[in-house]
C-alpha cells in the first residue's frame, strides 16, 4: 500500500521560484506515496491529510534532497601514489612513465570485472548518499573500448539497484585517446567512441552523452560527430568545455542544445550568452578547481546578468578530484568562487537536477518527487558554512525515509 | 579487569623513527590494558602474547589514532548568517554593525549556560571523534570575562567525561579585546587576563597558555606579561603567529620555550632556526587559510630544512575555520601547502601529539598509549588523497574499541 504521510513543525526551504530560499517557518508536507501532495504553513493543512501518518519535524530544517549532476563515480583502482609521487617532486613525465595519470585508471578499470567495479564504487556512492543525495549522474570514460564502456554503464545501473537512489547514466567515450590507439583522434571516434555509443544505447544503458573538449582531449571540431550522432539516437548532450583554456565547446554545445556546460573556468560573456540562448546550465565543479590549483574562476557574474542556472557538483573522479562530499562543494563554491549559499543551495538542487534534463526534482512543491532531506540545523546557510561536517538528520528518497 | 588483546593481520604504519611511515605489512600489535605491549610481524609474536583476545585485521591499515592539536571548539552561536552577509557583498563595516564577528560569538558565548555549551560542541567533537581522533585541544578565547573563561574551560573539561577522548585545555585570554573593554590593551590583560589565568589554573582548568599575536590582536610586548605568568604557574605556552602579518610573536615564543607557533604563514628562515632551537613544532592550520582566501603559505621548506616538526590541525572555530575535519585538513596540507601524505599524516599524530607536549602517543611502538584507528583502506597516503570521504572502520581509546 502506498505510504501517505505529513511532516510537519519545521522549517520548509522550498525554492519555490526562481529567487530566494522560499522559507517557510513552522510549515507542512503532506507525501502521497514518492509524491509532494501539499505544501504549506500547518494551520492551513487541508482536512484530508489531517489523518495521515505524522513525522514532527521538531524546528528542524527541511530541503529538497541533493542531486550530484557530474561525477565519475565508477572506475578501477586508486591515484593515491601518484598523489603521493607528484607531492614528494615527481615531474608528470616520471608520474607517466611510472604507469600514472588517466592510462593507471584505464587499466585499472580493464582489469576489473563488474563485482570489483561494485565493489569499488560502493563506499563512494555511499558517501554521497550519506549527506542526502537521492540522484546522480555517472558517466563512462574509463574504459575506452567499447566491451569496458558498456560495462561502466551497466555498473551505474545497478548501483541503482543496491541502493535507495536515482543513478542517470552518461556516455563519456570521448573522455581521452586510450593508451594503445594508433590513429588520429577523428579515426578514435569514428572506429571505436561511435559504434560503442550505438552498442550502449541499444542497450538501453545511456541517458546522455558526454565529451572532453580540451587541447589535451578533443576539439571542438573533434568532438561534433559525437554530438551529431547523439542527436540521431535522440539522446541529450553536455559537454566538459573551457576547462583548462577555451575552446570553443561551449559554442558547439549551444548549437546542439546542450543540457549543460561543465566546469567553464575560462567561459567568456559571449559563452554565457550562448548557454542563455540555448537553456543550458552552467555546471560548475569547484573540487577539480581546489585539486588542480587552477586560479581562474568561472564567470560567475557572468552568468548571474544571463540568467543561466548554475549548478555545483562534486566531479567524483580519481585524477583530479577525488571529492565524495557535496557539502564541501557547496563550501567550496562559496569560497573559492564567491558564490552565495542559496546559489550553492540551487546549485546542488534544481538546478543540478535541471542540468539532467529533470523538471520533477528539486524543490519542495506540490507536485514534485518526494525527494526530501532533514537537518539537524536551523538555516540554510549553515549547510554551506560549515567545512567537513555533516549535520543530515534524515534522508528522504520517493517518499521512504 | 585489564583487556589483553592482539590486532594481527592488517598494514601497520607505526611512524617509528624520525622518517618514513614505518610500514609493518603482516604486522601485529599487542595491548595491555591502554598500553602497547609489543609489535611486530605476526610471525614473531612472542608465546606470551599467543592467548590474548584476537581481532582480524583482514589486511586493513592501523594507524596511530589522530591528535587535533588546536581548536576553538566550544562556543556559542553560529556565524553562518555572517558568512552569507558577505558572499551577498556586505562589507566588514556593515556586518560589525549588524553586531558580527567575534563580538556576535563573545555576545552568545556569554549567554549560553554550560549545558547550552555542551549541547553545542558536542556535535563538533563526534565530527572530529568519527574520523578517529582521541585527543583534542580545546582553547577558551571567546569569553573575554572571568566568568565566561572558567565556564569555557569547564566545558572543555566536561566534554571528556562525556565521550571516550583526552581533552587538553588551553588558556586563551589574550584572544581579542571584548567588546565592552574602555582601556588599553595592556591594561585589558593586567585587569582580566591574568587575573583570570590565575584562578582558571587554582581550579586546575588550565593545561598550556596562549594568545593572538596580530595587529588585530596583541602585539608581541602586549603577550610577553601573559607568559610571563604562564612560567611563574609553571605552565606551558603556544602562540598564534604571524598568520596575517609577521610581527615577532615567534621570537618571543621561542624564548619562552613554548610548544608550538601556531599559523606562521608569514614566519622567516630565522622563526624557523628559532624554532629548531626552542625544540618547537609548527602548527599549521590550512582551514583558516581557506577559508580567508589567504596566499601567502607557511614556510614548509624553511620548517623541513631546520628540522622543525610540523603539525595540522583543524582550528575549528566559527570565524576563519568551521572545519570538523581532521582528515580533510591532512588533504588541504597537502593541497595548499605542498606537503606530503606522510607529513600530513605525522602532522595529526606524532608531531600533533608533540604540540601538546606527549610523548606517549602518536606512534605505534610498545609502550605508547593505545590509541589506534583501523582504517578500510590499503595505503597511508589514501587518507590525504581523498577529500571529503572517511574510510574509518574501528577506533581504538585506551585499548578500549
Ligand atoms: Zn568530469
Ligand atoms: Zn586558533
Amino acid at each position: 500500500m502506498t505510504k501517505q504521510q505529513v511532516l510537519r513543525g519545521g522549517t520548509l526551504v522550498t525554492l519555490e521560484g526562481d529567487k530566494g530560499y522560499g522559507l517557510l517557518e513552522g510549515g507542512a508536507v503532506a507525501i502521497d506515496g514518492d509524491t509532494i501532495a501539499w505544501v504549506g504553513p500547518l494551520a492551513d493543512l487541508p482536512e484530508a491529510y489531517a489523518h495521515w501518518d505524522v513525522t514532527e519535524l521538531e524546528g528542524r530544517l527541511v530541503t529538497p534532497a541533493l542531486t550530484d549532476c557530474h561525477t565519475h563515480l565508477v572506475y578501477g583502482g586508486s591515484r593515491a601514489r601518484e598523489f603521493e609521487m607528484r607531492l614528494e617532486g615527481a615531474s608528470y613525465e616520471e608520474i607517466a612513465r611510472a604507469g600514472g595519470g588517466i592510462a593507471s585508471t584505464v587499466r585499472h578499470t580493464r582489469d576489473a570485472d563488474e563485482g570489483a567495479l561494485i565493489a569499488q564504487s560502493l563506499p563512494r556512492l555511499d558517501a554521497l548518499l550519506a549527506e542526502g543525495v537521492t540522484t546522480v549522474e555517472i558517466k563512462s570514460g574509463y574504459g575506452l573500448d567499447r566491451e569496458t564502456e558498456l560495462r561502466l554503464l551497466r555498473v551505474a545501473r545497478k548501483l541503482a539497484d543496491l541502493r535507495p537512489v536515482n543513478v542517470v547514466t552518461t556516455f563519456l567515450g570521448a573522455h581521452a585517446l586510450p593508451p594503445e590507439w594508433q590513429g588520429t583522434k577523428a579515426e578514435y571516434i569514428a572506429q571505436v567512441c561511435l559504434p560503442t555509443l550505438r552498442a550502449a544505447h541499444a542497450e538501453g544503458l545511456v541517458d546522455a552523452v558526454d565529451g572532453f573538449c580540451e587541447g589535451i582531449a578533443f576539439s571542438a571540431t573533434e568532438m561534433e560527430p559525437v554530438f551529431a550522432e547523439a542527436q540521431k539516437l535522440g539522446l541529450p548532450v553536455k559537454l566538459h568545455a573551457e576547462q583548462l583554456s577555451h575552446q570553443g565547446g561551449i559554442q558547439l554545445a549551444a548549437k546542439y542544445g546542450a543540457l549543460s556546460a561543465d566546469h567553464v573556468e575560462y567561459a567568456t560573456e559571449a559563452d554565457a550568452e550562448a548557454m542563455a540562448e540555448a537553456g543550458m546550465v552552467a555546471v560548475l565543479l569547484p573540487g577539480a578547481f581546489y585539486a588542480i590549483h587552477e586560479t581562474q574562476a568561472p564567470p560567475v557574474a557572468a552568468f548571474r546578468q544571463h540568467n543561466v542556472p548554475m549548478a555545483l557538483s562534486t566531479d567524483a573522479n580519481p585524477g583530479t578530484s577525488p571529492l565524495t562530499s557535496l557539502l564541501l562543494t557547496m563550501n567550496m563554491g562559496c569560497t573559492l568562487f564567491r558564490m552565495t549559499p542559496e546559489e550553492a543551495l540551487r546549485g546542488v538542487t534544481v538546478n543540478a537536477a535541471k542540468a539532467l534534463g529533470f523538471s520533477d526534482r528539486g524543490r519542495i512543491v506540490a507536485g514534485q518527487r518526494a525527494d526530501l532531506n532533514i537537518w539537524n540545523t536551523s538555516s540554510p546557510a549553515e549547510l554551506s558554512y560549515r567545512i567537513g561536517f555533516n549535520p543530515l538528520h534524515a534522508r528522504i528518497f520517493g517518499g521512504q525515509a
